[in-house]
């Protein structure tokens, strides 16, 4: 049996993509719409307010295409708080302006392949800011999940510790090169949803996202080792922006 | 030949996921939504007074995310007597503002590849116990199913008696650490649904659901003998709970 | 190239999988529900004839869980027949309260693996009566379809004739272990559906299935060389216990 | 690098595959019906006159099972002509009744392994008929996609070109012992639609279908080389009969 | 680890798949459908403009078969832009008439395995010209996504930079012998889409997309490595061609 590697877990995080019926909105009576957005600049606010209080973060995002028009990404301490969040979503105005496409469970992670042995990481503030992180207003997002493959002769989870560890080193160094370019969160799902992560990225420039993956799909671990689910990239929104796009 | 390893069975298992029309729900009268919701006191009070004649058990969880509102998971004698029970929900006020999203039919199973020759498992009453459970009321539950792969060189059935058996009681010893942590329900599928296992587990800590199914990916029989659907985690619910989340 | 087994075809079959629209159903006019019930159990009674005047036969059954509300199975000489059935069905008031949602199209079928060279097996009154069957009423029923892989070194259709005879026979002494506790029909699709084969059990016993298809699983017919698509499982439905599932 | 086979191509084709909405045929005014039917009546005799005219073919049947009620496949000059069949279709009363489910768009292709070097197969009147054929009116029609697979050793464009020729050939020469029970139209579907090839399969025999397919899954060229998508399957509908099976 | 090629990016992309609700159309007031038109010739003559005026370019063309009834081919400067563009038309009454079937994000790429060391491949202005190009005007498009493949032995992203520099050469042989038959456009979609390109090809005789591809395939790079998605096929719109289209 190969040794799993330690994790360390944060904030719970759950991804809500939802799309608008432009046709109902579009339709709809001029004061049930301004009923709508006044719901949804309240949750901003609220949403906001818990970041400023360190009880969590929220990134909001409009999607390009037609998988989603916008999603949030919420991190809260608790999956009751998340699942607190959703419903009293689902019983707005707004809500019902807009259907669900797509979510993703899962929990902020750090994977310890570096741990020093002996030391208690969270003890470690940088460590701990990390797991409890809040989320970039960066110009874009891009989100998917991934699992490590186990395939054949190209099994993850059959490697040795230190095998996984070289790789994984390796791995990082990448990444290391897009810092300042590329703010990553990895959020663990083994348990909460359908894929073993999820990534989600931030960039002022969109094209920085399609460098680092592909650049990365070349090193080994993601060569050999990683599969890959559906990709989502958008537009930060904020209360103005949000209220624009809705603008009919 | 490879032999097929003993299993013993309990009751039959029904998880039924749904979730509610959130708009419909909102639009109705106060008094069609006052009927309905006493239509979901009266079944939950019907099946808990089942679970204390111990002619079955039944838990009740919110589901985190879009792929369900909540889960049903009930466990009972027959396969009439759980169809009996989807009927008569599906003829109700308050199954006309849900709808279905997932189901799972099985049946909860011992795999009895620890089987003492010549003892007869059934008049053992810890296992007869385990064959008829009552369901915890945890904070949390986690629901997948899974299949043992047949996939080229890692074939699960064409493995030998003793082979299967060295490997599940190593399995077994990861499950034991989260003896008191984790509470696992296994039940059968083969001929019942898609796949050949389901697993529910119960914890009040959800990080544990994480790092018990991590732990045993490493495990060669998760590592290279697993295939694994789709995740479900979700929060408990009682009468008072389910209750607040319908509240508008 | 490899030679193919004879085969020997019956009666057409056609399974139907529908559900019920309960909030249509529940909302209906009583004078609506009660032409729809007789419209349903003037079908059955059809059924019931043709099958007395051995001119083909249908089982008709609930299914548990959210996959599908009830199945009609038909057997009949003809895939003209199956289809004016299904017509006659769809324009009923009754159709109009529920909704396709699987169906499977396949001809009863022996393998003739045991072949006798020089005896022609329509002579044989009991290969008759088994190509052209009157389903069981038992219990319970289960449904699958499943294709014989190609893949790699697991393909099927690369294997020699003595190979698969040799491999076939194993299968179907386990098989016959269950004689008198699950009745199988096999039934072809091989250019007429989606997988190769569909296969249908009856039993008294639901358990009875999961033991059968468990142990064939370790066999390696089914190990190595047999995929499989989803399956359903329920209880039998007469005029009456019909009508007790719709009544509201 | 391998060498592609000539191929040669005639009539462009659409597959188009509709269900009828049952509940509002059946609701809807007489007249509204029979303008509907009028409509239907008046394009069979369209595509009738073109096929009298050398100018494309069409091939109406009825479908068994939920997958569709009923096909349309066309051959026409050019994609255009498909495009203006299918759009003209959409904008009558009758095709309100129904809806699409699915569609496949492809060119009559001959695969030219037995090509003699030097002659110009457009000169053969035979080749030119197979190209742009009158598609035939017989009890039965089979559809299905395939792919020649790419996977691992069984890859069939790794192939040399001498092997695929002697692949081929003997997979002929299964065909050719149903001439006369079975026609055959292959049409490439590369560039146009999800999968490699269509097969549309024409007989007064259904059982036929199943016997030539699978006699030729133990062909090498099936065996190891072919993947296949949906399969359909249905009845030869005229004027009357379409007007018959509409008939409520 | 293996080193990645460089790419070059160019203008952001967006393919917008719609059909049309052709009931809702049909039966629309004379007035409300001559507004939709008056919308979509507004969208159709503004982004000819943008054309013209370099800042991006637009392919619009019918879809054969039901997949799709056409589709929007945007190339803009930025995400922002193509987000802009799919909320503008999601407000209109034309939008209403039809809904969203498939998308696809991408950004314009050359892959620069032929690059010269040393020079600035933005200093050549056709390159440039080829990174923002303005859409061929062609009697037909073909789109397909696909993947380099990572699959046990045909591992593209375990090859050395030599062997896919080499590889590269021979397949982009086999694309210049269709110069002048098939215009065609490589979008990278790593991080923006599902796939890691989008593949879109122009071409006055759709035979040519068929006879490229087909020859391709037997090419390595596409017989081991490639794996493809979904392909649409369709004939150019103009203003007049989409109004003609329309016309109930």
């Amino acid at each position: 049996m190969s040794e799993a590697a330690q994790t360390l877990e944060g904030w719970f995080s759950l991804h809500e993509f939802r799309s608008v019926d432009w046709t109902a909105w579009r339709l709809a009576d001029e004061s049930e719409r301004s009923r709508a957005l006044d719901e949804l600049q309240s949750f901003l606010r609220q949403w906001s307010e818990t970041e400023q209080n360190k009880q969590g973060s929220t990134a909001v995002y409009s999607i390009v295409g037609q998988k989603a028009d916008f999603v949030f990404m919420h991190l809260r301490e608790s999956l009751e708080e998340l699942n607190a969040i959703e419903t009293a979503f689902n019983k707005t105005t707004f809500a019902s302006f807009t259907y669900p496409v797509h979510s993703y469970v899962s929990v902020v992670e750090l994977s310890n392949y570096m741990a020093q042995p002996g030391s208690d990481p969270m003890q470690n503030p940088d460590i701990v800011a990390r797991l409890k992180p809040t989320l970039p207003k960066a110009n874009h997002i891009c989100f998917y999940p991934m699992n490590k493959r186990r395939d054949g002769a190209d099994n993850w989870y059959m490697l040795g510790m230190d095998e996984r560890r070289s790789l994984m080193r390796s791995h990082g160094m990448i990444g290391r090169q897009y810092a300042g370019k590329v703010k990553q969160i990895i959020t663990g799902s083994v348990g909460f949803d359908n894929w073993e992560w999820g990534v989600t990225l931030f960039a002022d420039d969109a094209l920085q996202f399609k460098k680092l993956i592909y650049e990365m799909r070349f090193d080994e671990v993601s060569a050999r080792y990683a599969d890959f689910g559906d990709f989502y990239v958008g537009n930060v929104l904020d209360a103005d922006k949000f209220e624009t796009m809705l603008k009919v």
